[in-house]
């Protein structure tokens, strides 16, 4: 099944737009799981359970799994795995770009070895860079386009046609498959409505609503068809998982 | 020691700017490695020893280690290792970049987990992303500037200050603590001039010489006091990569 149809499924079926980082830190996981054999996969796989029918997918970053070496990968291995198992959609953020033979083997790593479903890429490197995860057809491929971190000033902001606007208009021609995504910071809601009326109707990933502080009603609402609104740590490390996760994933139900 | 100095220690003992990238692809390695239990190292492995006296360091992608999951994170581990029992410097080529509490994650696996001396990194989200590596002061930081692939006029060389000298610009006021480099490919000898002149005697990684048919000369002459060489597949899978090797070393110096 197409990535951007196993997402409306799971948005369908859960009633949310909601998607869960999985971006572990052992120093703040609760003390209970240090002890085990696999701590990053069995925190995890507590808070996939108690939100599996919150979500419309889950997302992990690789930082956070490399950090912690073998142990770490074969982690998030498992938990990719738990998380196929529910039948849910796995947004690998890796944020690769290389030149076409090693994006080639990058792409092969993320949807073969780990295989998931969509992954984030960065459009530094241009058009060969990113087509080598293109051609996995089926699978969603979320391209850099404004992030919700401060340096979005330094480079993604800059130029008479800025560069956040000249990666959308490519991504748009580079859609042959019908495959591809956008990423923008929930933190630049008036830049996200612009970026929406140029591409149109492809998924937007928007972090930045929970410890960053993002425009939540705007994400909703600029996010076009399918906007997936993350939030990881807010989520993670609350008292409460699934409280906070039913909170958020109703406000989003509110602007819809 | 600071990577520039295990870097020139090298390049000294070796009389050498040569630097083999290892982007091993178990389809095309000899057949003899297939049939033990870590191909990857043990190819990694024949490839340093036959190399170690003609190199300033070696280069490892990680696309291609995680191409292989697991069983290729502990091949590059081990790489690493074996590199460093020879006392020559390890260059991780990860171009990763993230928002501040993920690349701070990236920076801990590649300078505390892998261990490795120095790495490349993605500008696209700006200071912020890149910070949490620079604070590692005795490492080295190549920064992706301008690169060898085509792709590269999507956007590193649009503006009215093109991206690329933008990006040069940039790395040269993030480098207070003297641990940056920039990647440009040798296929841009012009270019690489004028952001040499730009940035004045920062370590320059230079790919693009060997199976990309970059401008060795240009590439010697222009790259400043440091310039590192890289070659990987026209050195890896040549009939004969010590000869091979030690061809690209000579030619290399007959330029300096």
């Amino acid at each position: 099944m197409r990535f951007v149809d196993q997402l409306d499924q799971a948005a369908q079926k859960n009633k949310s737009l909601l998607c869960v980082g999985l971006d572990v830190d052992l120093s703040r996981i609760p003390p209970k799981f240090l002890n085990s054999d696999d701590p990053i996969f069995l925190f995890n796989q507590e808070i996939i359970k108690t939100t599996q029918d919150l979500v419309c997918a889950y997302k992990p970053n690789t930082a956070f799994y490399e950090m912690y070496g073998i142990y770490g990968i074969s982690s998030l291995t498992k938990t990719i795995e738990f998380i196929h198992s529910l039948n849910l959609p796995v947004i690998l953020d890796a944020k690769r770009g290389d030149v076409g033979h090693s994006s080639t083997a990058y792409a092969k790593a993320i949807f073969e070895v780990f295989k998931a479903d969509a992954t984030t890429v960065n459009p530094y490197l241009g058009h060969d860079s990113v087509e080598p995860f293109l051609n996995y057809h089926e699978k969603g491929i979320f391209v850099l386009c404004l992030t919700s971190n401060i340096g979005f000033k330094d480079f993604q902001a800059v130029g008479e046609e800025p560069l956040y606007i000249s990666v959308a208009r490519h991504v748009k021609e580079w859609n042959h498959y019908g495959n591809c995504g956008l990423v923008v910071g929930a933190t630049k809601p008036e830049e996200l409505k612009e970026i929406h009326d140029l591409v149109g109707d492809m998924p937007i990933l928007i972090p930045g609503v929970g410890a960053q502080g993002g425009d939540l009603e705007a994400s909703v609402k600029y996010g076009g068809k399918h906007p997936i609104i993350n939030a990881s740590r807010s989520i993670l490390y609350a008292a409460d998982p699934k409280a906070e996760a039913m909170k958020l994933r109703d406000e989003i139900n509110r602007y819809r």
